[in-house]
């Protein structure tokens, strides 16, 4: 059911752009999904793209607008003027047009506002812009479908149909005061099931989950999602219904989070993409480089340190990588456990508790390692047993060491309010390769003696 | 305005089950949402557990079945007979009560189906178990509102009141023909700014996105959020409407893979939490380690080889960690932005341009890095220039190696339908490990010669 683009499709509308034909280029993309729509112009170059752009209606531009990825959009609004935006804008919710808004620049931003026609609509998008975009008021939108408590079941339903004509789906009815403050909601499916007749006061129900403007959006997902709504209503500190929060927009915070969550795993600082420049690309990824760098520099002096080693037992030097890359992976195994725990509130019991468990898990996982270490080197890189047993106590400790700091430096981290994801990736490898060559050669030093 | 469990609650609640007050304790969790109820019995211990749900009342319950955690719901559900579980089940929409009843071993599952009171539902149910868990059908509810083509909006409201009862959320009213085969659907909002004499033909949208029952989740979770669907219908081989995907179940299917593919990253290698048991997290922990381990061994091996380097050039052997992380860290960052990019499906252009851009990324980064690094091994740990050049030289080769390695491992594996996910985490790692050492000796063989 779904539209397949294929690259014969993209060669055909590539061929109209250059023939010129923008009736036939209308003609087929008229039943083409929007969204199908973006994906297409996401693959062209930014004449061709804006070529499309002009050759289709404005209902079906402003919605593809939306879903551009943001550089091609960026193209295309450069080249409309701030009118020409300003229809488009027009075309769409609030919250929507006011992340368009905010992309612009402070000039385009002013001019486009201006020549927005609907002025309710432009009031509630400059409203929308006040708001940080990470809390919920960045993330709601201005319409929603509201009756007051004081009128009655008809007045309701003439008011609400005039109401749904700006909203794109209902999902609650919200009940409101004279003072505009949220007292409780009607369902729809109260709607289809109760009598015309009833009045209002009677049929809401006065228990109503919402937010305030300044929760944050990490927070709004975790409470649409625990008590499974697909819409909840924003107030303002005087509890005053000031917008709604739709389920589509919290999917996105859902997925940026587990994403961001994964690039900090792999030692990424920033929301980056594999199509952005090469620049960004950098800046998202040197950071951490450089530190683990840093960290190398220390490994390095450490081992200096054990020079004398290197006569009596040089094969502790070709174990070095191994047992570093042990206690990193150790270290990211439990860091990510732990992360995903606290992301999802799912970490139950005491610390002590924790700890134990821990410790308990890495002795089982470290033991096993250990006699397939001694195994190993003894058969496979024909190692003598005294050294064989050295090398797996070694790893036996380090593991311990590696998934202790995994687990406990992102609880503290989370305790003191730093996002806890910092704690999984280069960070943890890095601070795991310095320690486990330390232990290795103190463990060393002290059973082979040198 | 979310409830938030407090120790004292805890406490208080402890203290009505040990004093065996269960009046008291099911009045004090009377206005309680039953999702903040399972959070605190999954905190308490499974006697106390039991305790709280035989206290209350059985729409309560049902859902709380629902929001506990697996184990505490696996206990709960031990202590109940198959009658009593029927009952539970009885509340629930088919989608879930199918997803409990799956839980459960092939004997309670026949007996309980057979304790189910409502025979529809029951059916419904036992449809549902036939399909994959990871497919549209397995998703799927059977609960949704439907009418005929051939019907007049009389019998439509009608009919579709009658339905509404059982439909927790209405969507969509999907349109079929008199064989139940799907034709299309009539949006709540043209229900509600429609007048009611309109006949049903010239107001239902012949055009309805839906998916097959075979269709995998990840693939209806992509579809739902292309298009912006709240609820997706599904259909059968020959195109009959058996069910209703609704976007919370998606977010379900979203939030899984997210974790999985950072799960995957870092190191784990099937679905676990922190409070699963030492023996579980073992088996998603231990194979990846045992990897990295064997991954050790080639690395002993390969600086075993080098062996004669070590008297001439001891120094040698204290970079080699360094070298090792470093191509591990480059490695997976890469890997984590292209098993990003595929995942959401934002990887555009060609082969040739991806490997230019990584090419010249890693050009970029390992340039920087390289003079970093003989800036501070001069400076900090004491090295000649001429060692410092060729580790530097070594880091920059490293570093484009592991850079190419970790974006085009993804890529083919994804080409040949492994999940490139698995790409990342300890076997880029390791793999990197070994090949960043190779080259590491051999660049520094050529330029010092040993």
């Amino acid at each position: 059911m779904e539209f397949k683009i294929s690259k014969e499709f993209i060669a055909q509308i590539e061929q109209l752009i250059s023939e010129n034909k923008e009736k036939e280029l209308h003609d087929l993309l008229l039943d083409i999904h929007f969204a199908d729509i973006a994906e297409i112009m996401d693959e062209l170059d930014s004449h061709e793209a804006s070529y499309i752009f002009n050759a289709l209606d404005s209902e079906k531009t402003a919605e593809i607008l939306l879903e551009l990825d943001e550089d091609v959009r960026e193209k295309i609004l450069r080249n409309l003027s701030p009118k020409e935006i300003a229809e488009e804008l027009d075309e769409l919710s609030t919250d929507d047009a006011a992340d368009i808004i905010a992309e612009l620049s402070q000039e385009k931003k002013e001019q486009v506002i201006s020549e927005l026609e609907d002025v309710e609509h432009a009031k509630d998008i400059v409203d929308l812009l006040r708001y940080d975009e990470d809390s919920a008021g960045g993330l709601m939108a201005k319409e929603l479908v509201k009756v007051n408590e004081n009128w009655n079941v008809l007045t309701c339903v003439k008011e609400m149909r005039a109401q749904a004509e700006n909203v794109t789906r209902v999902h609650s009815i919200y009940v409101v005061d004279d003072e505009n403050r949220l007292k409780g909601r009607l369902s729809l499916k109260d709607l289809l099931t109760t009598s015309t007749k009833t009045p209002i006061s009677e049929v809401y129900i006065p228990k109503v989950d919402y937010v305030k403007v300044d929760t944050e959006n990490v927070e709004v997902a975790r409470i649409m999602q625990k008590y499974d709504l697909e819409a909840i209503p924003v107030v303002d500190e005087l509890g005053r219904l000031v917008g709604r929060i739709t389920i589509d927009d919290i999917i996105d915070v859902i997925k940026e989070e587990a994403d961001k969550d994964y690039q900090l795993a792999a030692g990424i600082s920033q929301d980056v993409e594999a199509d952005d420049s090469i620049l960004e690309l950098t800046k998202a990824r040197l950071p951490w480089l450089v530190l683990a760098l840093f960290g190398g520099f220390i490994s390095v002096h450490v081992l200096g340190l054990y020079e004398p080693a290197m006569e009596i037992h040089p094969e502790l030097f070709f174990f070095t990588p191994l047992i570093a890359a042990m206690a990193g992976n150790v270290g990211v195994q439990s860091s990510a456990i732990i992360v995903q725990g606290l992301a999802n509130n799912a970490l139950s019991g005491s610390l002590f508790n924790r700890l134990l468990k821990e410790l308990s898990l890495s002795l089982l996982n470290g033991l096993i390692l250990a006699i397939l270490l001694i195994a190993g080197s003894y058969f496979l890189l024909n190692i003598d047993v005294k050294t064989g047993i050295t090398v797996s106590l070694a790893l036996l400790s380090v593991i311990i060491m590696a998934s202790l700091i995994g687990t406990f430096i992102p609880i503290i981290l989370d305790k003191y309010g730093v996002d806890p994801a910092l704690a999984t990736g280069p960070f943890i490898t890095t601070s795991n390769d310095i320690m486990g060559i330390i232990i290795f050669f103190s463990i060393a030093k002290a059973i082979l003696g040198f």
